[in-house]
């Protein structure tokens, strides 16, 4: 993407706040001084600002003019990771999971408690995702998807790790939360074969790196403190079987 | 505010994005365990989320059942003090400042200057703020109020960073840059009474390590290097005049 951004020197209030985000962010961008002769007021400024106003900030020709919606601009990068760790590959990573562990689960199960808790389930996507993985009746191509996913997600992490400290560029933010609690569960969720192909400090450095970051938090420390732990479903999916 | 969250154990994937946000933000909540006996299915747990899972956050009654959508409430927080930083605290410096540093720099220009100049200001509210200001009309009462909104916002985020240490909780975001960059440039846009009034070592500590700590990092290093030295207007006024 290309980012200019029209502002002020010296660089203080408006301007340097949007300047600031962009460079904690690490959004590259065109810098474009304004003020002399009130150049924000000239009619070629007005062409980019009807409001004849800085900072404005132009992103791949949509024009943005006030502080506020250009830093929540910037941080809608951060929060796309956020859906993307929600949506795609969080879902992936459960879906497999779910067809893994369930049908072993479901072994001691008669068919009329089957369905006694399936009746339970409000949800009917969740409903019916739940009886195909306890029946081990998820079609294989569904479950060929989601571990395309899985692997092209772990690879799209690390290629964007390799160049930014946290998700959202210098600081840790809710992005990281997310994609370490899916990607980072990979160990719980995933086969054995996966883990050893996907994320370990010779295939994926910067992840590994990052995950071991982001264990070393004090919020992350009080959280597993607080863990209780019990086996995985992989251990006890071996275990029952 | 009284947040209850519902989570299963061990604290994993969709639970522990939503526990780990909450600790990082710095957000106190009752927690509630469930899963022994399928209990999220129950028809109690259902009268609290009638979808049946987990993990789900109850806010002074309004219940959330989505990872992403709890996660965006709890960074609202933050966007809240970027909305204060702006629409609240920002306009009343900028008030001040306009209102100080315009009559001593009109004083040289001609009532058809200032006419045409006005002109060429699109947005109506700010053309007659310009005008006001410019010709000293800004009324007393309005000022004052700018005065009182800028005192009780330094008292506020003084309190507020006296138990976090950044304005979203334990990480620097768009809240920090932002207050920063209004309270922060107090010295540039305020009288000096103000500032001797509000922020130092002793009467605003936290405040003070806060700007402190915020000179540190990398990003603000790197616009300060690139920021343009002018005269502030303060000095610059204080030179007209």
């Amino acid at each position: 993407m290309t980012v200019d951004l029209y502002f002020f020197q010296p660089l203080v209030t408006n301007s340097a706040r949007v300047y600031l985000s962009l460079l904690e962010k690490g959004v590259p961008f065109n810098e474009h001084v304004l003020g002399a002769q009130m150049s924000h007021l000239s009619d070629e400024f007005k062409k980019i600002n009807p409001r004849g106003q800085v900072p404005a900030m132009v992103h791949d020709g949509k024009a943005l003019y006030e502080g506020m919606t250009m830093n929540e601009y910037i941080d809608e990068r951060m929060r796309a990771w956020c859906r993307y760790a929600e949506n795609d590959l969080g879902r992936a990573l459960m879906m497999i999971n779910w067809n893994r562990i369930m049908p072993a689960r479901s072994g001691n199960m008669s068919q009329d408690d089957l369905k006694r808790f399936a009746e339970q389930v409000p949800d009917p996507d969740r409903r019916r995702s739940w009886i195909n993985a306890r029946t081990a009746g998820t079609p294989v191509a569904e479950i060929e998807e989601s571990y395309r996913r899985v692997v092209s997600g772990v690879q799209r992490i690390e290629k964007h790790l390799r160049n930014n400290k946290w998700i959202a560029g210098s600081e840790y933010s809710l992005a990281d939360i997310d994609l370490v609690n899916f990607t980072g569960y990979i160990s719980y969720w995933a086969p054995q074969w996966i883990q050893e192909l996907l994320v370990d400090e010779v295939t994926t450095p910067a992840t590994f790196d990052w995950l071991n970051r982001f264990k070393e938090r004090p919020a992350v420390k009080t959280m597993n403190e607080r863990t209780v732990r019990r086996p995985t479903p992989v251990q006890q999916a071996a275990r029952v079987s």
